[in-house]
């Protein structure tokens, strides 16, 4: 299987809770793409509750989150015509994120995240994304991603964390 | 001090793992009347990273989203005019969430989650909200809170958290 698009990441923008693979603690999200579309898989754990038998509306949110600055990165290296791994890195944050709650999204199966980019201008990518647990869309989002700023990878570092 | 919203959530709504204060793996947020607006203080892990020595944007639209039921459930009581330990339960759930990302939120400090209720309008509830670290603003946001439905009530049951 190809590399996820997280494990392209620079290590001092690795730490994210959400998708970061050197955050121990995080969810560590793995996005690829899938033809035009972008797609993660992620299983839930026990506690990511939000009334029993149904996923925690903040951890969905974390996902499309995650999974849309990285549709975005990927989208923005696929524009500049280069791989993932070629410099100078391309690192995206979220500057809004939308989430429609259509209906309960089951706890205890794997959810398949989809992305797909709507924009690239500039800086700035627009990822549309859903979220389908067991054949069925749950979940509706949207990511507005701007891409880190020099300056503040001047200003990234290690983290201590507890 | 008064109990919290989420003090008065029934045992069986009380396992979200934003604002469940039986789901010992979560957040567990508090949330309060200041007068017409709600207030929640928060302080983020060490773990709780998007780069460096800034706060994960998901753990963040988790707060908004959490602290917006807290404040929707206790604004639709204030509208029926009884105490949050008054029969029937009102329990709200989340429609849509909405984020903006102002600026980098610091990790290290307390957050102040700050809530105002926007419309009350049969079984649903619109709350604004904004966090703000350090005396800045960082973060706005929108939930749509709907009221949980009797049937679903009936269906919610203990979960197994591994």
């Amino acid at each position: 299987m190809d590399k996820a698009f997280q494990d392209y990441y620079p290590d001092q923008t690795s730490y994210c809770y959400g998708c970061g693979r050197l955050n121990e603690h995080g969810l560590q999200i793995k996005s690829y793409w899938d033809g035009d579309e972008t797609v993660c898989l992620f299983t839930p754990r026990p506690h990511h509750i939000a009334v029993p038998g149904y996923v925690y509306g903040g951890l969905l949110a974390s996902l499309i989150d995650c999974h849309g600055t990285g549709s975005a990165a990927a989208a923005a290296y696929r524009t500049e015509s280069r791989p993932m791994d070629s410099a100078p890195p391309l690192r995206f944050l979220t500057a809004s994120l939308h989430v429609e709650y259509l209906k309960p999204t089951p706890l205890g199966v794997t959810l398949e995240i989809r992305g797909r980019v709507k924009d690239v201008k500039g800086r700035k990518v627009v990822v549309e994304e859903w979220i389908v647990a067991e054949g069925s869309v749950t979940v509706r989002g949207e990511v507005i991603a701007v891409q880190v700023p020099e300056k503040l990878w001047s200003e990234i570092t290690q983290p201590e964390i507890g």
